[in-house]
């Protein structure tokens, strides 16, 4: 996939959107541009297709028409579900469970929550970023309202099985006679793993259209007149990429299979972030000792190479990653990640020239003076 | 304007989006899909189309850039700027002033505030829906931290002085030495009245992208990825609105005197709601006596035109509007209106159809017996 002649290997913070998704969305922009709120027949056109569009993303998950809520997309979503949560169950006790490589719009949440009087417990991640389902039940109390685990990490891709923790948050409530809500953030999971909420045994799931070929900002909950465009592409987004998961996940495995492999024969000291196995098919993530991951990030860029070192949100810092650090990484070396994130337009010669590049900037890169700290000196 | 073959005369609702809208955002849809949060080429190029579009929509209403947030609309924007201005100024004084014509996301929002111990004065308006400057004066008192006043009524389309307005809360904050923020809800104004802050002396000003042409929904606000598409059409609906807001507003204005000159010779007994001249060129709102407005916008529809009973959001109620209850009408004679909102594609030959059935129309539904109330009598 290229973009004004870059190369871009950053699908995890957004995507392009499909042209069947465009496709879908244009007629709502022009000759059905009504507002579903309205009486008259223009209107109800616009009410017909949004009812349509969610009855659409209902299928892909498996849930109630009546269950999907529109949002403004991912951090939003997070925020509603467990505010919402914490707060329609918050009589019958004030503590939340989540994890410390969760994504930040899940930690802001349940910080605010603990500024407010709940107790939250962080559980930690192992070394490949997953979360214990066992781990889980212990940490379960007659206080617990909500449970919330990611199903698919944003910086890593490690998988967390959600099926299991699901089942071990089920089983505890049932003993304590309580209603404990199991939240997951689904927004990197979307498009690669399977969606029906049923399987996995959440009661709420966040996912964002634009990580899967859809559009940004699609918002309904809210009063006000409702972004139909925006729904209609998100579901049309959803169905291509729950149905089309399996071939467009092997296409990516493949590719990242390649990266992983080739860093690892090409570059010394070079660490796999995440779990091997058990990842995102369209994840790579590693560490390079002594390398700064601004400068491997503008060392790409400047080759035309688009990537990331990890969340979108916490780029342009050089705080180093909260997730990293959750792996037992020390601060030195969570600094000089790289995440390459595939997407289903990416081919074999992006990535021949993505090794190239590569390997080639993180030796020079290493054969400079350390950059950070050069003033103390 | 038709659509599906209906005749669209509903632009308060909400209008179709200008082609040209639409041309400005397909590129950032598909080409140009990159995450502004990203530090990448591919993210930077959304970000400087975010920071031009923030410069375009600053120019054309007079103030600086980083006085701008895009949110997901004007519902969103009432909300923001309403429940921001009386927590920032909490310390100093909790008392709000509003109008009991003001558009539902803005009395909601008072009422939130009121809920929460805030003081809320509802000021009246005059038989014509207008706001009157020294009222204002009257009511603000050592407390008083915010005043919103709407621009244009969604409704009755009458105009508010806003000038007059904001220029006596300038006066008596002077006198007083306290801070008092001047808001305006300007959705139905944009496109057909200016919008230079400085001008009209307002602090916050609230304005949705999809009653002027453009996109519904953009949304910038929160965290979370911007809607870049979203963002970019709404810069150039705007510029384009204010920019053909005089011949746009001319040939609105002569349909709507047609309209109600036609109305007012055909149909006895009916009642212009709003300001006679001081109103939106293209709002005309009437009301029958002795009819339901639902039944005239059921007529209406199933002859192949779209118009509206009053504001969208209480439509499908057979609640009486609170803007004409504020005008001091009757529940009965409230519940008989009917809103026709003009729109820059509507057409002379539009207005004819719309004219020969309307007035049919009233004519049939004044010889029915009384539907309402039917069942008990």
């Amino acid at each position: 996939m290229t973009t004004q002649n870059h190369i871009y290997f950053d699908h995890a913070g957004t995507t392009p959107m499909d042209e069947r998704v465009l496709e879908a969305m244009l007629p709502y922009f022009t000759r059905l541009f009504g507002n579903a709120s309205s009486v008259h027949t223009v209107g109800q056109e616009a009410r017909y297709a949004l009812d349509a569009a969610r009855e659409r993303v209902a299928k892909v998950l498996n849930c109630r028409n009546r269950e999907v809520v529109f949002t403004s997309g991912g951090t939003e979503s997070d925020n509603a579900a467990i505010r919402g949560a914490a707060y329609a169950l918050e009589e019958t006790g004030r503590h939340v469970i989540t994890a410390a490589a969760e994504h930040h719009a899940v930690l802001h949440a349940c910080q605010m929550l603990e500024n407010r009087g709940w107790e939250v417990t962080y559980l930690p991640v192992d070394d490949y970023g997953q979360v214990d389902p066992q781990q889980v039940a212990n940490a379960i109390t007659s206080e617990t309202a909500l449970v919330s685990i990611m199903y698919a990490n944003n910086e890593i891709g490690t998988i967390n099985p959600i099926p299991e923790i699901s089942a071990a948050v089920r089983e505890r409530a049932q003993q304590l006679s309580r209603t404990i809500v199991m939240h997951t953030d689904a927004v990197q999971a979307a498009g690669f793993l399977d969606l029906d909420v049923r399987r996995l045994g959440v009661d709420m799931m966040s996912l964002s259209g634009h990580k899967f070929y859809g559009p940004k900002g699609e918002r309904e909950r809210r009063s006000g007149t409702e972004n139909v465009a925006g729904i209609i592409g998100l579901a049309v987004a959803l169905e291509l990429a729950d149905g089309h998961r399996g071939e467009v996940g092997a296409h990516c495995a493949v590719l990242r299979d390649r990266i992983v492999a080739e860093v690892q024969r090409l570059v010394p000291d070079a660490i796999l972030n995440g779990h091997p196995t058990d990842r995102l098919p369209n994840n790579v993530n590693f560490s390079f000792d002594g390398v700064e991951g601004e400068s491997i990030l503008l060392g790409l860029d400047l080759q035309g190479i688009a990537a990331s070192s990890g969340s979108a949100c916490s780029s342009g810092s050089l705080e180093p990653s909260h997730v990293l650090l959750a792996l037992g990484q020390t601060a030195d070396t969570a600094r000089g990640s790289l995440r390459v994130t595939l997407g289903k337009y990416n081919t074999d010669a992006e990535v021949d020239r993505l090794l190239s590049v590569l390997t080639d900037l993180i030796d020079n890169l290493r054969q400079l003076p350390t950059l950070t700290g050069t003033g103390d000196d």
